[in-house]
C-alpha cells in the first residue's frame, strides 16, 4: 500500500529521550520526570463518583455532535464566573480533546495550502495537524522581549490566512496580556485571517489570572480542553468557542469527522467543573512546584528563562552551555537521572538551544530532580560546552 | 471570520426527520425509533464493573498513541478466535472509534485530491470526512445483483487512488464473500489503489459469518469499532489494522491528530472483549429481531430488500410506492409514529427510491413499530404513489 506525503510528519524528538527514559528503568533505575506535559493527578475523586453512577444509570450511547446540552450551558456559565461574559451556551462546541478541536476548527476555518501562524516555539502538534491537513504552517520566530508571543506585525509581514496563540503557552508558560489579544486579534481582523486562541492552560496561574480572547472580541476561535486544570488528560474532552454564524458549519463537520466526543468524558467534565476545591489543590501544589523551580533552577545555572506566567513549564535557554540540546537532555538523563525536553521539538531551529523543565508532578519529585539537576551541574561545570 | 469551502460538508438530511421525532416526542407522542444506527444496550455490564476498579486504581492518563498494549494484543488474538488468523499485535492501532480511524487512514493512505471509491449506498460520512479533507469521494452505483456493492471493475473504470468497502454494509447489511473480497483485493492492487475494508459490523451476523479482508490480503487498513457488536457507541473507541510498514507512519500521525483514544474506554474495550456471553444475547435479540422484520416488512407493502446478510438494518426499495423516500419518511412518521430513514443520505441520487429500517432496538419496540407500519401501509394502500 503507498501512503501519502501530507501524512508523513515529523517524530517527536523527544520520543527517544522518553525511550531512554523508559529503558532506564526497566533496568531498575530511578527517575523523575520533568518531561511530561500532564498532571501527576487524574480527574478530580468527586466527579468519578458521580460518573459512575452515571454508568450505573444509563448506556451513555452517542451524544449529539455539539455535546451535551448540559455540559455545554456549564461552559458557558464558567466564562460568566471567570471571565464576567455572557456567553450564550449555543457558541460551545464540545470535542474530543483540544486535539479533536483543531482538527475541527482547521477544517472548518482554512482551505488547502493556507497558510497558518505559530508563534515559535508552540506546541509541536500545531504544525503537524496542519500538514496531516494539507495546509502550511507559517513558523513565526519570537523573541524574548515579546514573551516568547507572536506580534501584529507578523500577521500581515507574514500574509497569513490565520494565526494560532496560545496563553498560557506551551512550552514556554508566558501569557498574553489583553492589551496584546486585541492587538493580534486587531491585526488579523485587518488582514481578514482568522484568530485561533489555544486557552487550554487556564487556570494554571500563578498570580495574574490568564486574559480570554472572547473578552475582546467575538471574532476568534477559542479552543480549550478539560486535560490541564480539570486534570483529565486521557478522557478526551475539550471544547471550543466559536462565533455564533459558524457553529452550524462546525456541527456538521463533527458530525460527520467525530459524531461525537466520548459520552463518559462529557458526563466526567461536567462534574468536574464542580469539583473546585480539589483542583485548586492541584493548583496549589504546581504553585509550590514552581516557587522551587524558579528558586533552584538558576542557581543550579538555568538562569536565562522565559516569564513563567502560566501552565506548568519553565522553558530554559541553555545557550551558554551547548548548541545541542538534544544530547544535553541525553546527558541529564543519563547522569542526573531527570529526563526534560530539549526545545527542538518546540522549535525546529532555535530549539536546540532551550529546555523545558516540567513541574506537574508531585511535589516531592520535583524537590528529588532539583536536587540531582544541582548536583549535576555543580560536578558537570556550567561552563563547559558540548 | 471566513470558512472554508472543504470544510462546507453536506448536512444529513435525515437530521430533518429526526428533529420532527424529537419535536414529535416533546408534544407527547409515541414515537418507534426505526432510524438509529446504534444499539439500545450499553456497554455490557461485566466491563462496566471491571472499568470502574480501573477507575479506582489509575489516573487513566495518556496512554501511549497506538493504544494500550494489552488491548492490541487482545484484538490480535480476536484474529485468531474468530479468523483463524494469526496477527501481529504491532499491526493493531487502536483509534477513537472507527470516525478517528477513518480521518487517520484517510491522511496516511492519500494526497489531496485522491479519489477514493464509494460504492452507493454507503455511510454518508465516509464522503464527507473525504470532502473535509480535500479528497475526493467517487461514488460508484452498485447494483442488486452484486448485493449493493462495488465489483473489480470499478477501480480501473473509475481511476481510482484507493477503494473503500464495508461488510455487513450500512444501510444495505449485504456482506462480500470471500472470493469478492479476494478479487476486489487483486483489482486494487493491480492499479496501485490502496484498500480499506470496513468491518465495524462483524459480529452483528445471522448465519454466516463476516470475512475479514485480512483473510485473504494483509495489504488492506481494516477498520472496526467497539460500537456495534460491543455494543460501545458513545465511547468513541475503534481500530484499524495496517500492513507492518505503515504502523510507524500512523503512529506519528496518531500522536498528532489525536494524543490517544480514551484511555477509559480503551480498559472498557478490553474488559468488553471478553464479555462474550452478555454480547451474543445481544446478538440474539438482533436475529429475533431480524426475523420479525423478514416476516413483517414484505406482508406490510416493503417486498423488496436488499440480502439483509448483517448489521441490524433492512434495506427497502420503494419506488413502487414514491419517488420522494424523505416526504415518504415524514408521512411515516407522522401517521404510523415510526421514524425511518429515507436513502438520500446513503445514495445522493438513488436513494429517493430507498428507506433504511433499523433493528437495533428492544424485540417489544420492533413489534410494534411493525404493527404500526403494516396498518400504516394498509390504509395508505402501497399503490398510491406519492
Amino acid at each position: 500500500m503507498k501512503t501519502s506525503s501530507r501524512g508523513a510528519v515529523d517524530a517527536f524528538i523527544v520520543m527517544d529521550v522518553m525511550e531512554a527514559a523508559r529503558a532506564a528503568e526497566e533496568a531498575g533505575r530511578h527517575i523523575i520526570h520533568m518531561e511530561v506535559g500532564q498532571p501527576g493527578t487524574g480527574a478530580p475523586q468527586g466527579a468519578l463518583d458521580r460518573l459512575a453512577a452515571d454508568m450505573d444509570a444509563s448506556p451513555l450511547g452517542y451524544s449529539v455532535a455539539l455535546g451535551i446540552p448540559e455540559l455545554r450551558a456549564r461552559i458557558a456559565r464558567h466564562y460568566g464566573e471567570w471571565h464576567d461574559l455572557d456567553l450564550d451556551p449555543g457558541r460551545v462546541v464540545v470535542t474530543a480533546g483540544a486535539s479533536g478541536a483543531f482538527l475541527l476548527a482547521f477544517s472548518l476555518l482554512f482551505e488547502t495550502g493556507a497558510r497558518v501562524g505559530l508563534g515559535e516555539p508552540c506546541y509541536p502538534s500545531y504544525r503537524q495537524i496542519l500538514k496531516a491537513l494539507d495546509m502550511r504552517a507559517v513558523g513565526i520566530p519570537t523573541t524574548l522581549d515579546n514573551r516568547l508571543q507572536p506580534v501584529p506585525g507578523d500577521v500581515a509581514a507574514n500574509r497569513l490566512d490565520g494565526l494560532l496563540v496560545a496563553s498560557p503557552a506551551n512550552p514556554s508558560g508566558t501569557m498574553l496580556s489583553r492589551p496584546e489579544i486585541a492587538a493580534l486579534s486587531a491585526a488579523c481582523d485587518a488582514a481578514g485571517a482568522n484568530f485561533i486562541s489555544d486557552e487550554i492552560y487556564h487556570g494554571l496561574t500563578y498570580g495574574v489570572p490568564a486574559v480570554s480572547a472572547l473578552e475582546v472580541t467575538d471574532a476568534v476561535c477559542v479552543i480549550n480542553s478539560f486535560s490541564k486544570y480539570y486534570s483529565m488528560t486521557g478522557w478526551r474532552v475539550g471544547w471550543m468557542v466559536l462565533p455564533p454564524d459558524l457553529v452550524r458549519g462546525a456541527e456538521r463537520l463533527a458530525q460527520n469527522m467525530f459524531i461525537c466526543a466520548s459520552h463518559a468524558s462529557q458526563r466526567l467534565a461536567l462534574h468536574a467543573m464542580d469539583c473546585t476545591e480539589e483542583l485548586d489543590a492541584n493548583v496549589a501544589v504546581y504553585a509550590r512546584n514552581r516557587d522551587l523551580m524558579l528558586e533552584h533552577l538558576p542557581r543550579a545555572g538555568f538562569r536565562a528563562i522565559a516569564p513563567p506566567d502560566g501552565a506548568f513549564y519553565v522553558y530554559a535557554d541553555v545557550s551558554d552551555i551547548t548548541d545541542d540540546a538534544l544530547a544535553f537532555s541525553r546527558e541529564i538523563l543519563d547522569e542526573a537521572g531527570v529526563a526534560v525536553t530539549p526545545g527542538v521539538d518546540f522549535d525546529p531551529d532555535r530549539g536546540r538551544h532551550w529546555l523545558r523543565f516540567s513541574y506537574a508532578r508531585g511535589t516531592a519529585d520535583i524537590e528529588e530532580g532539583l536536587a540531582r539537576l544541582t548536583s549535576f551541574m555543580a560536578r558537570r561545570g556550567t561552563a563547559v560546552a558540548q
